[in-house]
């Protein structure tokens, strides 16, 4: 019988039950869960810093799968059809409406109301929408991707939610070809962030973060500096840009840290006339102090907030992974696999950032 | 002999003095002044809030004129010289060096490290080199604009500087034909967005400012809606742009008021995913709190600060405004000529928001 | 019972025909047709201009008209219900799939396969699905709008389905403010396209077409000037164009006629580093010459092809024609009415250019 | 003495000239001349295919050299003074007026009337203004480029010219991460095109041309597919694009041939609202038939023109050699050195199309 690790409530200890199979109508899939992914999401869950969560919920947005039910035929964004045994990777994000003013006249679809998440904004109570989980029920509407031929689902998951967010983020950052990229934030966003800004063609990327280890695998991402901010403070941290940028300053900065203090220190790094995009901030953990003369108007800055992501992030993201992963350090962002019965213990090596992020590895039916 | 108005030294008395006539190298000009205006930068410069500026000055960075004497020829924009009695404005910027890292690679121009100001960092010491004066030394590079047929130079004063900032800032807020456009100020550079916005397709212009003769006048600007703020505290001001916006904010947001507190407000104003420009902190007021995921991020909101202009948005501006003064009330901005003999006058009812600006009006010659 | 002209195949005479009531499932409704618009693409349409065409089809992409009967709920962009006797409009374009390569990568929604057209791709065997008809069956997921307040919907008919594509080339064009923009064509797109390029801040918008009744139109649209092309040659055209441009041409030119040539006769109006955008041709009525070197690479040209239009333009369109109808003349555009059972005589006269659109006016049940 | 190979008239053979050494005004410099570059521009000069050409010429306007004198003070964008000795390259286009409509108000500097270019626009009568002599008149206001670190003059000169043209084609052709770009053309400016659109994200790039050694070449450039026209005629190229692009064509084409004809093939390449950028139609070849309907409108398509280049792809694409230089196969593109007095061979062997392009290496003084 199916079986998930369940969140009953923040900072209850999750509880392992039996789920029925669900009945699959027209369009839904059965998944058999590969990896899933605990990241930083997870333990703001789990802290109870998410607003309408409604407990109790699987976690587990990101998960790679095989299929093992279809009902009817379900399709991928090219019109070929998924057969059981498909490995395949799903977005989490379910359910845009297509019909609301976001949807239509913004074309600004990530804030859609409608919107709901697995593994964040499914209730346990709906079933098993989420993948902590040895199967996750695919509802009707679910957009999944078959993997790259060639890519190891260990590796997809090292990307994992990362993947589409770090996407959508120097998507959003306009790169041009030889700018000079900072990144804050060495966790599994930022160092994604890292990768892509190469891969955008950034002419240098500093990677600013801790601990060590996590900046080791910043150079494997592709970063040409880092800058250890458990050792230099905010001033040490903008006078060694400065030095890497002719005394002007990033031409783009990504943050992507999830400290309000971070998004002030990237007005300051970034150039005149620069760019920073703001990706981290994905819980209100409070306000910072700004001053708008020196680091919005005088600088002629652009700042961009950067939530959530569509379905190009994700296609496209997966693409890109498929195409270069080979040349980029992905598999090293999710090195421990635990059981599911060993949920608990991988989300407290997240919250006690003894790993970027853990993989949860269900026994095979 | 020519005179000018002097600013000795911030918080010191203007001062009448005569100027020997410059001698010209080619290239330059001699202006007779018709009207040079006195902005919220004048009172500014007299209260010493700016830094670099070399007391001591003569004020005016931006005039309308008559060419009396030229040294060799000077050709506008479309390759067609200008004689000796034609109507010109001029740019205020001068001499963006064309060469550094700002002017060529980054395309920053307003940021190019070079740029002196009429009537703002050039020293009275050098010359005639600011518009409350008898007469304007336009030195070689400076660049020339003949009035449009049929606007009076004293509608054009009107704009004066307030056109190029408004319309570099409504260039920067890339509105879309609909959109819904709340403007922060109505001081000139707010009422010169008003009209900009409008005559860019926003689908309905929100003014907020005070006094209400200020708010009568964004009515003739184009404002489809006003607020005056010292009825309405932040909160209710909120409200009535959700009020006028399907609950959702401002499709854009244009902030050109000085003070600081209005940023803050401006990002709260604006929709998810709508765009805040900040052009109104020409100095440094302090500092405000913003909430970054609040405010930024979940809001995937867009905050450009706008600084300066270059010579497209003052060769348009103008464009727009010889084809459109009659359906604004740009005439309205500067109802009150001084002589230059009062300019301290002129400045003291800037300063204490007798009127929107003034225009100084030397006596001809 | 509901009556229809239908045209049977291209060429052969519309006929009457009349239709059962259709079963309304949850989302759809039965409109009572005030007006439907005969326009050029009807035209093509009889003349088999189009493929793919599943005749014989009740013709009639663009209608407004009165709710009767509804099933179930069905809200508006705003979320807010429609309830019967509501006079609306909708959005001829249905069923686009919001799942394919085009839908959601590309982001391309104009070109997704699956979508669908009212009065043009569904077929009458299918029922009342075009608006020459006395009602107008609008199947679930018809996106419909509610007309402005004050809007007139004899003068919403006047804009019709040229709204949209018009919206759409000028949204297109990126009309920088002071542009000068030429727009060829006076029929119903051409002069929607003067409009909204005024709307949306040209400097200067010039008209291209005939017969002079038509550039008496484009003048009440807002036009600065007209070239009548019955009477001067393309050179003459071109010669003339330079002549308002300072001899450099058109910074964006619009095409909107049908006729392959004035494609190329763009591409030699528009400026060196100008935008011409093609939205005219929408059948295939020849091939022309054009030379790479001179008209497009050493031109450093923009050209852009602009296909359908989606649920932003209808919106933001008839958004623009609410707040000002007043000030530009479309209601000029559809002075004649004609009864259903001279939809016949509404074709032709269409067809022989004797009206720019025609009206069917189906009696009131 | 200086000695320069003169081309006197179109068709006429090269001759070595011997020029006094330049009297240096101030801000000019001498530069001894490692290498100057000999490609299809070159051989259009030879054949008369470039309209104001002032003959004799001295033909070679990329060029690398050490400065040997200077006069006055010269700095480079960071504001770094240069010294004698330096390696440096210089940007051909010379004397953009930063004054004209061009310049100033449609940002098309590329177009501005007053540019010229060494080896091109300067007659060898002026003195010794282009890269095959022994030494190069810099004259003030040339912008120069120290190379990178670690980077190889011979590697530079394989890039040349071609490195500005394809950074400002791959910059205008706007590629998404994860986009299938075709580019036409393996020459020199084609090879490039291929490096940078993998630089710049592209997720699959797709060279067509010939010979088979430079579709070799392609491959070391970063090419995914090489389709070799020589074997496969226009349908048979098109069918392979669409078989490598899930039958949509490529998101991206990048022309970059010389040929007439390859730009309708591009339009019939791209996918629906896809882009196509032409910068390889540098002389007048002749024209072309295309289809408005199926090649424009019906496709969404975006075509852009691609003239020349400013300082920031000099800039920009030297730092991205200097970055990638050794994943790439720039070296391959230069490999044969001719000394000046075989110019006349060297031009002939890329007019044979022997070799990709030629590299003049004047011996040393």
């Amino acid at each position: 019988m199916p079986t998930a690790a369940v969140m009953p409530a923040p900072r209850a200890p999750l509880e392992l039950r039996e789920f029925p199979e669900p009945e699959l109508t027209d369009g839904a899939a059965l998944l058999e869960t590969m990896f899933s992914e605990v990241c930083g999401t997870d333990v703001h869950l789990w802290h109870g810093r998410l607003s309408g969560v409604p407990y109790p919920i699987i976690p587990g947005h990101v998960s790679v799968g095989r299929i093992t039910r279809m009902c009817g035929e379900i399709v991928d964004v090219e019109g070929e059809a998924f057969r059981e045994g498909d490995i395949v990777a799903f977005m989490d994000v379910h359910g845009s409406c297509g019909h609301c003013y976001y949807c239509t006249v913004a074309k600004a679809t990530t804030r859609c109301p409608e919107r709901r998440v697995y593994g964040i904004t499914f209730s346990a109570d709906e079933g098993l929408l989420g993948g902590w989980a040895t199967h996750i029920w695919l509802k009707p509407g679910t957009r999944l991707l078959r993997l790259p031929e060639g890519l190891d689902p260990a590796v997809y998951i090292g990307g994992g939610c990362g993947l589409n967010t770090a996407f959508h983020a120097v998507e959003r950052a306009d790169i041009a070809m030889g700018d000079t990229v900072a990144v804050q934030g060495a966790g599994p966003v930022g160092l994604s962030c890292v990768a892509f800004a190469r891969l955008r063609g950034a002419g240098s990327v500093i990677c600013l973060g801790a601990p060590a280890e996590r900046l080791a695998i910043a150079d494997e991402m592709g970063a040409d500096a880092t800058i250890d901010i458990s050792k230099r403070d905010e001033s040490a941290r903008r006078r060694e840009i400065l030095g890497l940028t002719h005394g002007r300053g990033a031409d783009v900065v990504i943050e992507a840290t999830g400290h309000p203090g971070a998004v002030a220190e990237a007005m300051r790094f970034a150039r005149d006339q620069g760019r920073v995009v703001v990706c981290g901030q994905y819980t209100d953990a409070g306000s910072i102090e700004i001053n708008p003369h020196l680091d919005i108007n005088r600088k002629h800055l652009d700042l961009r907030g950067c939530w959530g992501s569509d379905f190009s992030h994700f296609h496209r993201s997966i693409l890109m992974l498929g195409r270069h992963h080979r040349d980029f350090a992905w598999h090293r962002l999710a090195e421990r696999q635990y059981p599911l019965s060993q949920a608990q213990r991988a989300l407290e090596d997240v919250e006690a950032l003894r790993v970027p992020k853990a993989v949860i590895c269900p026994p095979r039916g």
